[in-house]
């Protein structure tokens, strides 16, 4: 159970067969640093592409695929002080008759707003542009956008999307403390992690959040022989599935058909069982409402299972 | 600002130009009951035609076209220990080749589950069906189903689905100490409440929360000459606005466009201030995904408001 | 079997519940005008209200809830020469970053198009505004926009939308010459007609076709006993069912369910045959995918039917 | 101006980077075969893995991003006589609640139907299983169910579903003598063509065509310079576009938003004109409501062009 300290040097905007940049074991942890969406790292150098480069990844020592990936986020913390975030709503979430209301640029283009990020306190504020909000200053919440493993068959999925493998889930869930579960799909699972923000509202519907480069420490297991069908995850108060598609309405049915599953394969429930508690007790968070796959999250809290 | 103590004696399942049952005065309280989503009552007498009946409506006084009903949900309880839910998650909530997977009974109907609720302790039990669960205990969050005004134009529109007028939203935020705003769309505006749930999953996935008959307390106020397009409401910590619509997608683009109407109407924030206060700091609440039209909910806490 | 001569002097915008206007019998005959779709008549001027006036409602003596409405559309013309139509497509059928691109009026309305309608040489042509189209000239296809029957359960359905009884289903395919199956929700049916197109495109994208007043003539029968789902209908080559909702996906739903009912129920054919035959043999149409609810048509050549 | 016959001895179930096959100059025509979507070719030998096994991809000189592939089909032609389709109407095109009247096998999986394919008289004949239908007989329409380029920015796209390079489309239009027009997104562009159909309903929707291995002979040629954002194509009576998105909706968003754009750039058109066209002439077909990505097209008559 090694902890390793790791400087990535090149990034990628697919997930897939990409040459591991280190091999690891089941246990160890890593220590690593991410650049920001637009591939700024925590000195403000544009060292990768657009858009959510990703480091890695990461090659599991004895991951095959049927297994499931236990990836442990240890700590997500910004690295620099200057965020940035979309200052227009995505035109999918409004009503299509409002779209042209929504604020542009003279060239048509989405403005931006900047936000100086302080770890230290843990806010963010408002710098620019000016508006009626005047020095807005939000909580942090550190956050992964961006994350997952290799998919399957030798598909290379941009990181602008996500599916069954993870990837541009943009989940406000997905913060320090959290435990992720995904399908491995080729041997050693190619694990990369990207994308930081440091605060996002529900559905990512600016289509960012605070953009910012990031530190990140993560620890991988294995459960072998463990096959699920979409990213699953739990923190102190819940266990929660991911349903990764469009519309909202089969991110729903899929995050929705994985925790029925999951109830029956691990919580002993029966179909009857499962349906009575989850239909009663669930919860839903929306992740995003901007990538071509949109996210949905099926939750069930802890203390209703035994 | 009389309260009126109002015992029914007929229901209805449709929201429209029905004969009021009491004339009512803006500040006024009514004290009432509703039959359960069935049409039984507090003695589990048959008062009522399936589904959801509504008490009601109360004509208010001076309520025009064009302004806004505010409706207080002072206080909703349970006022019998019978409650009932299916136990049967809804087909359209889970991956289509997921659906023969469903529990049903031999007839091919969705089974159903009894519980004893108990509002003194604030718990309901599950009697029946046995599964594993055993007796499972779920904590008491009394909400209203589904009420509303008539619709606009002469319409009348069923119980089942909801609009811009309210309906069967079937939201578990429609709890005591809520204030709800709606379109007032007809002379009197024509209030109609029902449909309480005991308990209640977010998306009423079982297409059933525990449904119960309940003790209804709400007091009406006018705001003369305000418009909205939207129920919107709000609690002690958030405001927020409800789109009802299919799919999720056009839920979500009703309500996310109705709340940044609401915060350049009330707010004082310009488009560009609204677009970059939403974009990081909004959630959303599936409200229902059962119905004809589903429910999305969007919201802002109050704290990032000045 | 009758023929009615009936001159409207009142139009409903809503279907439901209305007060007969004549009452007819299985095999009579109807001729009739409608206005257009924001009132006007064929001398232009106004005598309804917006949107999609309804001539009607006809009360078909011994039609009960359970019955099939059959309504033979043995006519259809335009009786003026003028036609107006949208010059905008709809925001909701482009991509919502291409909504700003779309042609508006400086007051953000959409530019309207006006056509002269020749009857005599089937022709329409366009009038206004000046564009690189030229004098366009385009076929005459007349067809139906809006009818239907009274919706059950006292419900009363605005004519901009569309649902089991019919309504504003906008379908290119509703011409002279093809039979319509209804069901019969109420007693008498109350069937109502309206909303004439001289030409539309799949789907109304524009949100019009070229609207223009009608002489409307029709034929009805029952089926007694005989319940159906969704509007089904025929003309020479097919039969055809209708799904009215939204998204597309969900009235592809309703429309395919319908027609696998149909082949079971009337032409002897079981699920694994209808299966087979439907799925390399089915074709869809468009109707329209501007209204509240969008309709999808199903389609079965006849000749692969016995 | 060549013409080159290659026999495939490997074929790729993923849309990416491969080694080409052969290298092809504008104007040249290559004479080629494919296997059926199981991996099956005109023996009946098993020579790829499913699904949508591809022949290719073929190098076109001088192909660079930002060029516009042309592809002629120029012959599509079943190459043996036993052909295969799903018995069964897939989940996702029915109601939900209708899902388990489909039929299936003992063991839960879909069942098939075998056919003759005749293509000296041009007729499928259904040999098996038994039902009402008997031997069922249907005029052939041989037709490219997958087929396109390499995808954009090293992505590696599965044979399953589709998107801006084309892909599993299932489009029954793609026939004979179509030419379509693809966006080149790597050097080369990478072509590759598969999953022949003998017949095909609208909307693929039991999931398969008539599923057969093919003779293909296809022509290409550059547009140089010319971009463009999602499939095109023509036939003798109308120019089309392809969107491939779910839900329906998003497609024909694309589709539209497509076709809009190319009567902009290439028929002289400015936005009003385009609309008030568009709006009373364009047509719709399903492509495929089966894939992950739905597959609609816009068509517009070319007699409605100058």
């Amino acid at each position: 159970m090694s902890t390793h300290h790791f400087i990535p040097d090149r990034y990628y905007n697919i997930l897939g067969l990409h040459e591991p940049v280190l091999g690891i074991a089941a246990g160890d942890t890593v220590v690593t640093t991410t650049a920001d969406a637009w591939g700024f790292d925590a000195q403000r150098d544009l060292v990768a592409a657009r858009s959510n480069p990703q480091t890695g990844p990461f090659y599991v020592e004895g991951a095959e695929p049927g297994d499931t990936l236990v990836l442990h986020l240890d700590r997500l913390a910004p690295n620099r002080s200057y965020g940035f975030s979309s200052a227009q709503i995505a035109p999918n979430v409004v009503d299509p008759a409002y779209v042209p209301e929504l604020p542009r640029l003279a060239n048509g283009q989405r403005p931006l707003a900047e936000w100086y990020v302080d770890v230290a306190t843990g806010m963010a504020t408002l710098v620019t542009p000016e508006t009626r909000l005047g020095r807005l200053i939000l909580p942090l919440t550190p956050m992964l956008g961006c994350f997952g493993v290799a998919p399957a068959g030798g598909q290379a999925i941009s990181t602008a999307t996500s599916g069954p493998h993870g990837g541009n889930m943009d989940y406000r869930g997905f913060v320090s403390g959290v435990t992720v579960y995904l399908p491995v799909c080729v041997p050693g699972a190619l694990v990369y992690v990207g994308d930081g923000h440091a605060v996002q509202g529900d559905g990512e519907i600016a289509g960012t959040g605070i953009e910012i480069s990031f530190d990140v420490q993560f620890t991988v297991d294995l459960r072998k022989g463990k096959r699920i069908g979409w990213p699953r995850g739990e923190n102190d108060t819940h266990i929660f599935t991911v349903g990764n598609a469009r519309p909202l309405d089969q991110a729903v049915q899929h995050a929705t058909t994985e925790m029925l599953r999951w109830l029956q394969e691990d919580f002993s429930l029966e179909p009857l069982g499962a349906s009575i508690l989850l239909g009663q007790c669930v919860e839903y968070d929306l992740g995003n409402m901007y990538d071509p796959a949109y996210t949905m999250v099926c939750k069930l809290a802890k203390r209703f299972l035994r």
